[in-house]
């Protein structure tokens, strides 16, 4: 067996035509079209995160992209934002042809996007979103579990088991995310039903990321259970533990109204910590596996390294003096 | 490959002498010596659950496992209780060959039960603690994710995070506990660096579970996402979202101090719940993979099906035409 005997018949890559099934996550203030391009070129999918630009970056983030990679790209879409119109008036003009929608109701932007041509993914915390997302006509979808960085769901259904659920819900291409960041990960994630999957933190740590500097070496240092899921009263949101989360903490601790957890978050929270790299003041959005990052390399080099420990493991399970 | 093939350098199985690497929780209420002696006669480990079990009634259940099976089996002890000594005398006593102990300090009753020849395990929530039960000295580790049922770690780690990071922390055997049921669930774990798999609230719904069969319906019939970690200020514990979690939250809402949760609490509840199915004012300890349990089934049977459907993917992982 060898790395050209995998994913052989696997629908999330005939649905990109991409080599291998794994989706670089388009996230808030790290996914420019640097990090995006960079991905798409190495085999996977990458994608920019919208959900931290106004329409005329957006513009500017894919154009650049298209010089960038001849390979697929798409772009991340998060549903919450009031001008979401003029977001997908940019990305149909630019002729995106991959979008990841993700925080709102899918039924809002999937009928324009299919019928321009778009293939649409969605990203669901659970099975009833999963159910919604099918039903709004969604060609994939993304399921993730409650070790994932940033916005979550208010079920707080790991991987583990949201995988499997989400699997036996719809007939869709399945696409898992949260806690993913190696090659074993991944290869956990198949085994549990998905067809690919999208892996975020680890990604923030390449040199492509939009990312501080700062952030990302903060990360490289984070060990296991340095960040939490918080905010539930407002949107659930994982962060790393740092002085702006110890704030929230006491403000729980003091009975904190929602008017009083909205007027402390503020605004442009997120910005100031990911890119401008305030780690006391600002958010820092991450994912639990962010623990598990040692280092930032190149984005070809992580998913080089994803897909080479993957093909490792996969031969080891098949060897009859092993552990399985 | 044949089922023949597989744990031929598999640790867990060597160090119990057991045919496949798949370990039924010592659970309270549920665990009595019927499960325990029908999960090691199906081959696996069975464990009798100490915790619901004053120091007699545990010398009888040992007393009944060792006449109903020939096969290794052992007892999980809760290292919070007043009267551990007890126990330990009776364990000692009866001749006991394997102790896993949970929820304490490891370094409290390993050396004494390595002295009498007892292989020791502890399960642990993260790495801090995979590092003091290595230091007193036991013979495995359990790595349990917060997806888990009953008591639980503060850092809310999930199985899919936590499995690498113990298992990159220590060289000792290492068994995965927390949101698996299924033969992919074990074999995800297994890829992720697990040896074998702890298997707890799929067992609840076993014919030789001494749960109430009104609860154990109720498993059954529960959805995704219908349990939660709550009564994080006391000890965090993973319960069924019923009447009296509701309760719970409501005291929550108003501010309740720690004295007031506990006095909500009360003695006894989760005997209530679970051994005499009082479904609404009893606690229901149960983990998140309650959501796919559909049946009620001799626990032999539970352990074919798991094993099966273990061997079938790993199968299919191989083959060249698959997703994989």
């Amino acid at each position: 067996m060898t790395e050209r005997d995998s994913f052989r018949q696997n629908r999330v890559c005939d649905l990109f035509g991409i080599q291998f099934p794994l989706i670089q996550a388009g996230m808030v203030w790290c996914s420019g079209y640097k990090l995006a391009a960079a991905v798409s070129n190495a085999g996977g999918l990458g994608l920019i995160g919208a959900g931290s630009m106004y329409p005329d970056m957006l513009r500017e983030q894919i154009l650049k992209c298209q010089q960038a990679t001849e390979k697929p790209f798409g772009v991340n879409l998060p549903l919450l934002y009031p001008d979401i119109q003029a977001h997908v008036k940019v990305i149909l003009e630019a002729g995106v042809k991959i979008v990841f929608t993700s925080a709102g109701n899918p039924a809002l932007l999937t009928p324009v996007l299919k019928q321009n041509g778009v293939t649409v993914v969605h990203v669901v915390p659970d099975v009833r979103f999963a159910l919604k997302a099918e039903a709004s006509g969604v060609d994939a979808i993304v399921a993730e579990g409650f070790e994932a960085g940033g916005h979550n769901g208010r079920d707080e259904i790991t991987s583990l088991v949201l995988i499997p659920q989400v699997r036996k819900a719809t007939q869709l291409p399945l696409i898992a995310a949260g806690g993913i960041g190696t090659g074993a990960g991944m290869l956990a994630s198949m085994v549990l039903g998905a067809e690919g999957v999208q892996i975020g933190s680890r990604f923030v740590c390449s040199d492509e990321s939009s990312a501080h500097p700062a952030y990302k070496k903060l990360i490289v240092n984070a060990g296991p259970g340095d960040t939490r899921l918080t905010l539930k009263e407002l949107a659930p949101v994982r962060l790393l533990k740092n002085k702006f989360y110890q704030e929230v903490e006491e403000a729980y601790a003091k009975g904190a109204s929602r008017e009083e957890l909205i007027a402390l978050l503020g605004r442009g929270r997120a910005k100031k910590g990911m890119l401008e790299g305030d780690l006391e003041e600002g958010e820092l959005e991450i994912g639990q596996i962010s623990g598990a990052i040692e280092n930032i390399l190149p984005a070809a080099e992580i998913v080089k390294e994803i897909i080479h420990d993957y093909q490792a493991l996969r031969l080891e399970i098949n060897h009859p003096q092993s552990r399985f």
